[in-house]
């Protein structure tokens, strides 16, 4: 159903989507706008969100800057999807270098011929998740490139946040440090291997994808003294030991029996053939 | 020529290149932060860029924030490519805000096959480029898809600046305002079209891309009082200017014999079958 003098904006993404013109504008005020503008409310530091850049008035001048692209395949899977994904990995960014999150960007390269339906619905996910985590989508961009030329779709979102006293970074790691895991390991990365290989298991393994600012907010407002904290993205736990062992020049000494692991991720890691300290998230 | 004890990076990108692993890690090393690190050198007030978030120590909190994905075909065009332009591009959305930009971060999407020498050429491109508007890049990321799932090379380029006084924005603008033009119109996008094309001109017409902040720095600085400020891209001159004119509900007068065109421009445009004030740059 089209309403009366609103011009339908098609069932798929074209090539005139992204070139500047009228269809753009439909796409951007009848698609994108009314996804994510929820995630602006309850935030009044957000100054202006219509013109080429966002203005943002920060109290301090103590910023946190991250960007990463969402490439994952499928873009849905138990427990989360590419939108969802690519406010919470930005916001860990973020929070992973102890810095209250603030605002995001959110740009689109879309692939002619994507069904508009999978762009809402991807949509709807990431202003849901930046609303539930309190920070706004300020601005972005959007790009469609021919059929065949990107999968789908490719989501980049920016993040600025605001640094606590602390500095939490490699460099800070001590000898003697204890490593602490939030929760257990590899659900995102089975997650997205099962929907990849569609293994379909009993109980499914679900992402646990989520933005981790309120537990880090959580152990700064104890007063943990945190030296280093670091989400377990691509290589998983093994890696980012790896990598921040090299980092700080020190050695880390992990006991696998202290590593949780839910029997589904045992079971599917298993299937797959793989070890859950080693699966990565994207 | 490979050194003895460094293992060689090889010839194209590969999956494993974005794997978060040891490829992944020698790809970083080896060829993305030399050509970007040049960008950091005088500016101070990048703290820190070796962690999940750069951090920034900025005079005001007062920002502008903004990304933009840029997918140009081909990646290396008369008088450009795609890196100088991702770098020119964002510094320009955040000038149009009358915002000094501060920082960059660049993320890649990669084709697997990419030879590395097109990476490194693009790059070396963007690097230089920051470093002569004297903006560092501090931040980025790297995902890499299989081949034919991305056209080559995407990069998103978001950035952070510093917001002037003045509030340069699209609701400034008021009756009788003059609009006035940097330089003359359609010349990137007709150097794209043409590349494209493959079309041969007598004197190809190179891209004026740019950044335009010592510009609006000059024009603050003699204090001129801006009401708002656009590039024209995606549509050219006449999109620029539809757009402003709906969202400042006045209407744009603008006498087509002062707009400046060059001939080879103007030639090319007609040979294109396009008129100069549409053409858009990406």
């Amino acid at each position: 159903t089209v309403e009366c003098g609103v011009p339908h904006i098609g069932e798929t993404i074209q090539l005139a989507h992204g070139g500047g013109g009228r269809r753009m504008g439909q796409l951007i005020e009848q698609l994108i706008r009314p996804a994510l503008r929820r995630s602006l409310e309850a935030a009044p530091w957000v100054k202006d969100t219509r013109h080429d850049s966002a203005a943002l008035d920060i109290d301090t001048g103590k910023l946190a800057l991250t960007s990463d692209s969402y490439v994952v395949s499928p873009l849905f899977f138990p427990g989360g999807d590419i939108g969802r994904l690519a406010v919470c990995g930005t916001l860990n960014d973020l929070a992973m270098a102890g810095a209250r999150p603030r605002a995001l960007t959110l740009s689109l390269i879309l692939e002619e011929g994507l069904p508009l339906e999978t762009l809402r619905r991807v949509l709807d996910s990431a202003g849901t998740a930046a609303q539930t985590a309190g920070v706004p989508i300020v601005s972005g961009d959007t790009k469609v490139v021919e059929r065949g030329k990107a999968d789908g779709l490719f989501i980049n979102t920016s993040g600025v946040g605001e640094r606590s006293e602390q500095w939490i970074h490699p460099a800070s790691i001590q000898p003697g440090d204890a490593v602490m895991l939030l929760g257990d390991v590899g659900r995102h990365g089975v997650a997205i291997l099962c929907a990849r290989q569609t293994l379909h298991l009993e109980s499914p393994v679900e992402s646990d994808c989520r933005s981790l600012w309120p537990d880090v907010e959580a152990l700064l407002a104890a007063n943990v003294e945190l030296h280093c904290l670091r989400d377990c993205t691509r290589g998983g736990l093994a890696s980012a030991c790896l990598e921040l062992a090299g980092e700080c020049g020190l050695s880390f000494c992990l006991e696998e029996t202290f590593i949780p692991v839910t029997p589904g991720v045992q079971s599917a890691a298993e299937l797959l053939g793989l070890d859950p300290l080693y699966i990565a998230c994207e």
